[in-house]
């Protein structure tokens, strides 16, 4: 078979591929990244290339995606065009997948309260050598030293950890360092080296998120966090979000390369963090991955099929603690990855964690816990009682959806505001709008309504004489940038369309807190604090997104935004064997109340569709 | 590097190896067997062959053990002669290794009453397919399962029992078949198949014996046996007793060698037994091993240097399971290993299955088990205390030590009778005599003494007149075999020094049991049934057993040939849970007494050197 070479630019990077073979395959290769929202079937429109050396052709359907100026200057989808020549294509800012602001840390690096008993421990143990009177096994002289310093009992030791053990001991005068792993009731040896390497003991927490993967270095000794990295999902060349990464891998795609483009993502995340801090990868003897129950199957191989077909059940919602190796990922060869619990098909283990790290069955007070992205999730409880749900929210508060939403990456409108001068507006970076991230559309929307632009039902009045407010093919739409401010040239704007998308998204966020509420039968006032976490958590304006009706109308200060919180609960439980518990105890316990077959959810999201609310005696404190 | 090829006779196999190979090693490769008592020294002459075509010369330093008329006709060591040209050779029959008389069950194939319970079970589970109401995760509709069923809890999962789960359901109707190995106090997950496969779950028994290797070929299901096949332990090539194979395996040779001769016996074997019983090698998901410490540590790659080293520490006394391909054992990839535990460096897992398989621990009665090979074990108990001990009896029972002895197979001497009418002997397989095996050894030694031949402190009565009494450089022989009888035309005889080693082998036993006895403080009498087992157990005759001093002086009844236990104890473990519970307790709980370092037992050793023994009233029926 023939092969041609694609060059990429502006990144500069050639590759050889097979004919036939897509730009956007070609470009995955060598981690070039481009837009993908609809998992390469052409129908986003959001993989945008240009051919500027040699002949390649948008195939027919796709044609429409482009005016004829651009199909002149070589306009592809990057999805839908296969190489029949060597080529060089120029990947225009708004295709381009940059990593410029994934958001990171928690809100704090503190791990809090907890006792420090990481799931991996080294031990260093000076052992008697054996006499006549003592000459029990070498493996027992091992286990009987680690009963009596620690009361630790029930060792599961892989053969490997005794081949060799013998010489291991007696050439090192009984001075040796083991490793060991919390499993069940017990304790699993990973690895017994000579002298004492207890020092050497990191730990890496993995946030597995739809859109963004982050990754957090941690000493195992101290509990300090050495430092984080964070990139976009790859797997978002298979589909921008969860449902179409299902499809692409129950479909001609397959699971594997799903699974694997999350895995080179942590391995050069886990390399990265570990360069720069000086820490070899050896040394990393544990990882802890937070993620939904979707993303958590990805990462482990397992096939999601079934949790998006009706009753959605996952495979499994506890995973085996297994070496890190058996999948591909990159530690200590004998590291063991263990994955954070789930509750159901539809709130998975970063939630587990989150209600964790907030520390909700903890306390007698009720606590909330609500994570927004794709889908809104929510925990409420307290010591004794748990309850959970999740509702679809659809990707307007990542991007998705709306004619000009974007990640919260460079260039992205996070906030506006209009005043009486005009409207003002802050990019991430600082750099020429390319369009607008979640917070940014939320900002909009409050803005809106609170100046009269809208109505609260979202709709534009039209006519009201405002340079900004334009009527294209009888659809009203708003300018944020004009065509001159913007780094495409084209306007950022916000269609009345995009406004209903985001009503939605709202609405079903709020309906689903309301119904958890009322099914538990608690009042908003009953709740002592709500966390809120999330992709944007850090970007959002609390009282904004209270006065568009998305978060109840509590008292400011019983709203806590806490970052990513499952990044916080996995970096935890793998701090400490108890938090590790704790999840697994979350896991079993949270009762998660199906939305899509509990009625009273559908009128709470009808009556949710307005600014704030069709009752706005939910809202006394809005004043618009 | 330059290559000859090498031809075997009477084999008929051919080898092409490099330059500098020995002859030995040439023949080790294509499974032809060379006798070998010294580890390949060039000490022991037991591997002499013919060099027919091509030219090789022995060494000068082992030329010693040929007359000059062999040396004529191209006899050399095997282990001793490199390969420089292509060779025909010749192996006759005194340095052949056959298996055709491998002593392979225990007294009976019944497995006796233990419960039917094997460690590794099929369940065939007809699940209900999830529904809205019932949408737990697919592992959990089968834990939940086996729980509802079977109240079994506390399963561990391999990830690659959970990758596919999902499409394995539900293509096949929610009918599945879970493999489950007891572990632990739970049971771990081995296969999940798709429909009913449920018939076909068969195991394998192995008694790893330093001699020979024997397999059991089991049905899991109804408990039957269904074939067993035995051969040489292969091992014998780097050494024939125990401490040459640990000196090899710790200097020059290595442990890798001496781990994959007997892996290689176990899976020929099973393929043979499979081939067989038409039993297709998958369908095999356990292996149950039993053999002393060290062969139990060689099977596992356990460095056994330490075990022969004061204070005779072993790496490990219980044995991870683990998957038997780990060690390259070929059954069902997914099928597991579980060596039976040891008690201590010369009390191994044989020991404690066949204390397990003769029941000591579940009854009132105290009742012994000896166990006689190149050491002899014996263990004293009942169900509320278990001792046991072992003393080194040298290699005389299996035929080393000795002028002809060889070990019991084709042309073995294996009964020996001195009437007034003269001699008369019995071969194994009644083919012409090559040598004498162990319980010929001791009815020589019997008639012998009784017949006035011998004093009993084993002197020839040298000026008496006999035809088979002759004394060769002033060492006195007895013919047992003249040499136009035998099959190598030199007679087979037994000498002074034969039958002083002899008395060695069966004072140490004799005075290990009494040793153990005494430090009990119970008398012989107290022991209702003494279970006599060991690779000889079914040739012994046990009144001239009784009659050298070699077992204590019990009414016969109260002895008991039980064969081979170890195999039975295997067995019995592979199908009972509680009786590989009883192994582990038993291992935990026996107290073994270090003859090396109890004083008296050197008296008793020295009391013993006697026919039948220094202290007459030992043995009260003994009449010559």
């Amino acid at each position: 078979m023939k092969t041609y070479t694609v060059h990429f630019l502006p990144a500069d990077v050639s590759v050889d591929v097979e004919e036939g073979t897509t730009l956007a395959e070609a470009a995955q290769r060598v981690d070039v990244f481009i837009n993908n929202l609809c998992g390469g079937e052409g129908v986003c429109g959001k993989c945008r290339v240009q051919v500027s050396k040699g002949r390649a052709e948008a195939e027919e359907h796709a044609r429409g995606f482009f005016s004829p100026d651009e199909l002149m200057k070589g306009y592809v989808l990057a999805c839908q065009t296969p190489v029949h020549d060597d080529l060089e294509i120029v990947i225009p800012p708004e295709s381009r997948m940059e990593d410029s602001k994934i958001m990171i840390g928690g809100a704090t690096e503190e791990t809090g309260k907890i006792e420090l008993k990481p799931i991996v421990k080294k031990i260093y143990l000076e052992l008697p050598p054996p006499t006549t009177e003592d000459n029990v096994p070498d493996i027992e002289r091992i286990s009987r030293e680690l009963r009596k310093q620690f009361g630790w009992h029930a060792f599961d030791i892989p053969l490997d950890c005794l081949q060799n053990l013998s010489d291991k001991l007696r050439q090192n005068d009984w001075k040796i360092t083991v490793t060991l792993a919390r499993k069940g009731d017990g304790y699993r040896i990973l690895k017994i080296e000579p002298l004492d390497t207890s020092h050497a003991n990191y730990g890496v927490a993995v946030d597995v998120g739809t859109t963004t993967v982050v990754v957090q270095l941690v000493d195992m000794n101290s509990g300090r966090v050495l430092g984080s990295e964070g990139c976009h999902n790859q797997q978002a060349s298979y589909g921008e979000d969860v449902i179409s990464r299902v499809i692409f891998a129950c479909g001609k795609g397959g699971l594997e390369p799903v699974q694997k483009a999350v895995i080179k993502n942590i391995n050069q995340l886990i390399r990265k963090v570990c360069k720069e801090k000086d820490v070899p990868i050896d040394d990393i003897n544990a990882l802890v991955a937070a993620g939904n129950t979707t993303m958590s199957h990805f990462l482990l191989g397992l096939s999601p099929c079934s949790i998006r077909l009706d009753p959605y059940v996952p495979t499994a919602d506890e995973f085996p603690q297994i070496r890190a190796e058996e999948i591909g990922i990159q530690i200590n060869p004998r590291g063991i990855l263990q994955t954070i619990p789930c509750v159901a098909s539809y709130v998975g283990g970063d939630i587990v964690a989150g209600v964790m790290s907030c520390g909700i069955p903890e306390h007698e007070e009720v606590r909330g816990l609500i994570d927004i992205g794709t889908n809104g999730e929510i925990a409420i409880g307290n010591k004794d009682w748990l309850v959970c749900c999740s509702a679809s929210a659809g990707p307007a508060f990542e991007g998705g959806g709306t004619r000009c939403g974007m990640r919260a990456i460079k260039g992205a409108i996070e906030k506006v505001v209009i005043a009486e001068g005009g409207l003002e507006y802050q990019t991430i970076g600082n750099a020429r709008p390319r369009g607008i991230c979640g917070s940014g559309l939320i900002d909009c929307i409050y803005e809106l309504v609170k100046n009269g632009i809208i109505d609260p039902g979202g709709k534009f009045h039209r006519d009201r004489s405002d340079d900004r407010l334009r009527i294209e093919e009888n659809i009203p739409e708003y300018v944020i940038a004009f065509p001159d401010e913007t780094e495409s040239g084209a306007a950022v704007v916000i269609t009345e369309s995009d406004i209903d998308n985001l009503l939605k998204s709202k609405g079903a966020v709020f309906a689903a807190i309301k119904s958890l509420t009322d099914y538990i039968g608690l009042g908003f006032d009953m709740i002592e604090t709500f966390y809120v976490a999330g992709g944007f958590g850090n970007y959002l304006d609390i009282s904004k997104s209270i006065a568009i009706g998305l978060l109840p109308d509590l008292p400011r200060e019983k709203i806590q935004f806490i970052g990513n919180s499952s990044l916080t609960g996995a970096r935890m439980s793998l701090l400490s064997e108890s938090a590790m518990e704790t999840c697994v105890n979350i896991s079993r316990s949270m009762t998660n109340i199906e939305l899509s077959t509990y009625q009273p959810f559908t009128d709470e999201y009808i009556a949710a569709l307005f600014l704030p609310h069709t009752n706005r005696k939910l809202f006394p404190s809005v004043a618009y």
